[in-house]
């Protein structure tokens, strides 16, 4: 018979869990394994709340199993090294992203695009090499493998420098992948939350002019005087949209729920980029996206995916981040508050990411 | 009063023209302007006749004027040259793609893009600079501006090698920007008729493995021993379909009907390319094409479009033709088979190109 959660490593761990699809976080006792040659044993200070985190616990994804303990943007202290681990000491701050595994060996692993690895292991609710289940940040330690945690500049505010670890990467890989992090080149931004508005920070670091796309004209304000975007685009005027056409040589699209294409495909420029990466419920009453073939044949047009990104460039992002003052616009809440942040960043109301504060509001139970 | 097609230039000539949209093609008489300063005069030989000419003479993109001239795979001998030319002389084997015409001026046009120009003047239905209509190689002769005229190499029949002018460079060119030119890579290629056999063809010249993916087993020997492909996937077998999950790093989708492109993103590696070359008739009753959003994203695939090429990657496209003895598996017809080619075409009824013998079979009614 399998052990429980609590029984199955020596050491115990504590966080919060969902127990089923209901999504109701609540404390949960388990347990984590001893630090390896190669591993990092790491104190929570911080941890993200993504929206996927919301899609798993309710299982909307559908390969959630429970009891599972969400949180992937996760920043911490260095409490135990391993024998073999060279870049990190105790008391480095550090982070972990979507991932704490791969392969290893695949093409994807070996040219740094381990979020790609096909048997990546991500930082909770999949099984890590040991056979057992992983368990993400919304606890209080975590232990990992060297390679899959990231140098925490010491200049960049830990709480919110978190979110950086998932929604961060999330728009900064895409931006490079597809040559959208040039000077001079003009991007939109579909959707100010947790991603769009990143997205607008490191865009404009690259030198890139942005204009905010967005069906909510209340959010102009805040886009161009808080978060620095050049311009602002209200998606349902279709004369605003009409004059936009073709001015546009990529668009980040971080919107999940379905949305027509067409609109976007024609504010691009001939050859544009229009980037997803905003991942949809996938419930089988949701609608697929229609994609129109005519805008990408005769401008040249595509329209990609891209999710997160590899290590290497995870702390490459990190230190361009800490370079560039950029950070998350975070509401800093305590752990008891997780079932109702939740709630509440499904009506969109936060700016723009909550970020729990582990260390000082989550007490174990006994 | 505008003047008659006849009437309107000094230059008679003489093509099959479609009145309605019924697409029905009959002897037209109009005329052509007088070879200009940058001009080039051709007698035609040959013309293709490719499946746009089908959506373009039934106005099912809904910008049809007639009469209506089709042809843009045009090859002829010149005939006469102004005085400001310089490529090319009376005599010279040339050749005509889908555009005559364009600003000259646009980003795209300086750099060589010219099938994205915005003010693009195909080579039929369209109007030219001088505010009168175009009419296309079904017809005896043409004139055009030597800069949207390609020297026709002269090791390359004249027959087979029409259909280069759209089908082959619209092949040619997302092969070339996309990266699936180079040796050792994978590619697919669904459908196989005018445009697929050719991307079949020029993948092979540049050391690419193919692979033909079709609905019909029946194409497997044709694919495998004509033409040169490596393999063959036959997409409505689910085993197949599953082993070759994840090995190709790119598809050239040919088929312009409604299909679903989940199977097809799935066929590809990580970081591949779903290339759309067929355009769709975009009539009212044609369901959208669905965009699975899931495997853009895990993978971070993508799915573009491409327009035929433009003129120095035609000439550039058509050297490496001669050079590699590529030409289109052809069935060449007179003239006045054209309403039946067509009947034929839609058919999917020839292997895999109808060309006209216009010099041999278009004789004037007067």
């Amino acid at each position: 018979m399998a052990k429980s959660p609590q029984e199955e490593h020596p050491q115990k761990a504590f966080g919060w869990a969902a127990r089923d699809s209901a999504g109701i976080l609540s404390p949960f006792n388990f347990s984590r394994r001893n630090t390896g040659p190669k591993d990092v044993s790491i104190k929570i200070m911080y941890c993200g709340v993504c929206h996927s985190d919301i899609h798993f616990v309710r299982n909307e994804w559908g390969f959630s199993e429970y009891p599972m303990v969400p949180g992937h943007e996760i920043v911490g202290i260095v409490t135990e090294v391993g024998s073999e681990v060279k870049k990190m000491k105790v008391g480095d701050k550090v982070a972990i992203g979507c991932m704490v595994g791969g392969c290893d060996k695949c093409d994807d692993c070996t040219k740094g695009l381990e979020s790609y690895c096909r048997d990546t292991i991500l930082t909770y609710n999949y099984i890590y090499h040991d056979g057992t289940r992983t368990y993400g940040g919304y606890s209080d330690w975590i232990v990992a493998e060297e390679h899959y945690v990231v140098k925490f500049p010491d200049t960049l505010p830990m709480d919110s420098g978190a979110p950086l670890l998932c929604a961060g990467i999330t728009v900064y890989s895409p931006l490079k992948y597809y040559g959208l992090d040039e000077p001079g080149k003009h991007l939109g931004v579909v959707g100010l939350g947790g991603l769009g508005h990143l997205a607008v920070k490191f865009a404009k670091a690259f030198g890139v002019k942005v204009t905010v796309i967005s069906t909510s004209p209340s959010k102009e304000k805040e886009a161009i005087e808080s978060l620095g975007a050049d311009a602002f685009l209200v998606s349902r005027d279709l004369e605003q949209m009409k004059a936009a056409t073709g001015t546009f040589d990529g668009i980040i699209d971080t919107v999940s729920a379905q949305h027509p294409l067409q609109p976007l495909l024609d504010l691009l420029k001939n050859h544009g980029k229009l980037v997803m990466v905003g991942a949809p419920h996938y419930t089988k009453t949701e609608k697929p996206l229609e994609l129109p073939i005519f805008p990408l044949l005769v401008g040249r047009k595509l329209v990609a995916g891209s999710a997160t990104g590899g290590m290497q460039e995870t702390q490459e992002m990190i230190d361009f981040a800490a370079e560039h003052n950029i950070t998350a616009d975070v509401e800093v809440i305590p752990m008891n508050y997780i079932n109702t942040a939740m709630e509440r960043l499904l009506k969109g109301d936060v700016k723009y990411r909550f970020v729990i504060d582990v260390a000082n509001t989550m007490a174990r139970l006994n």
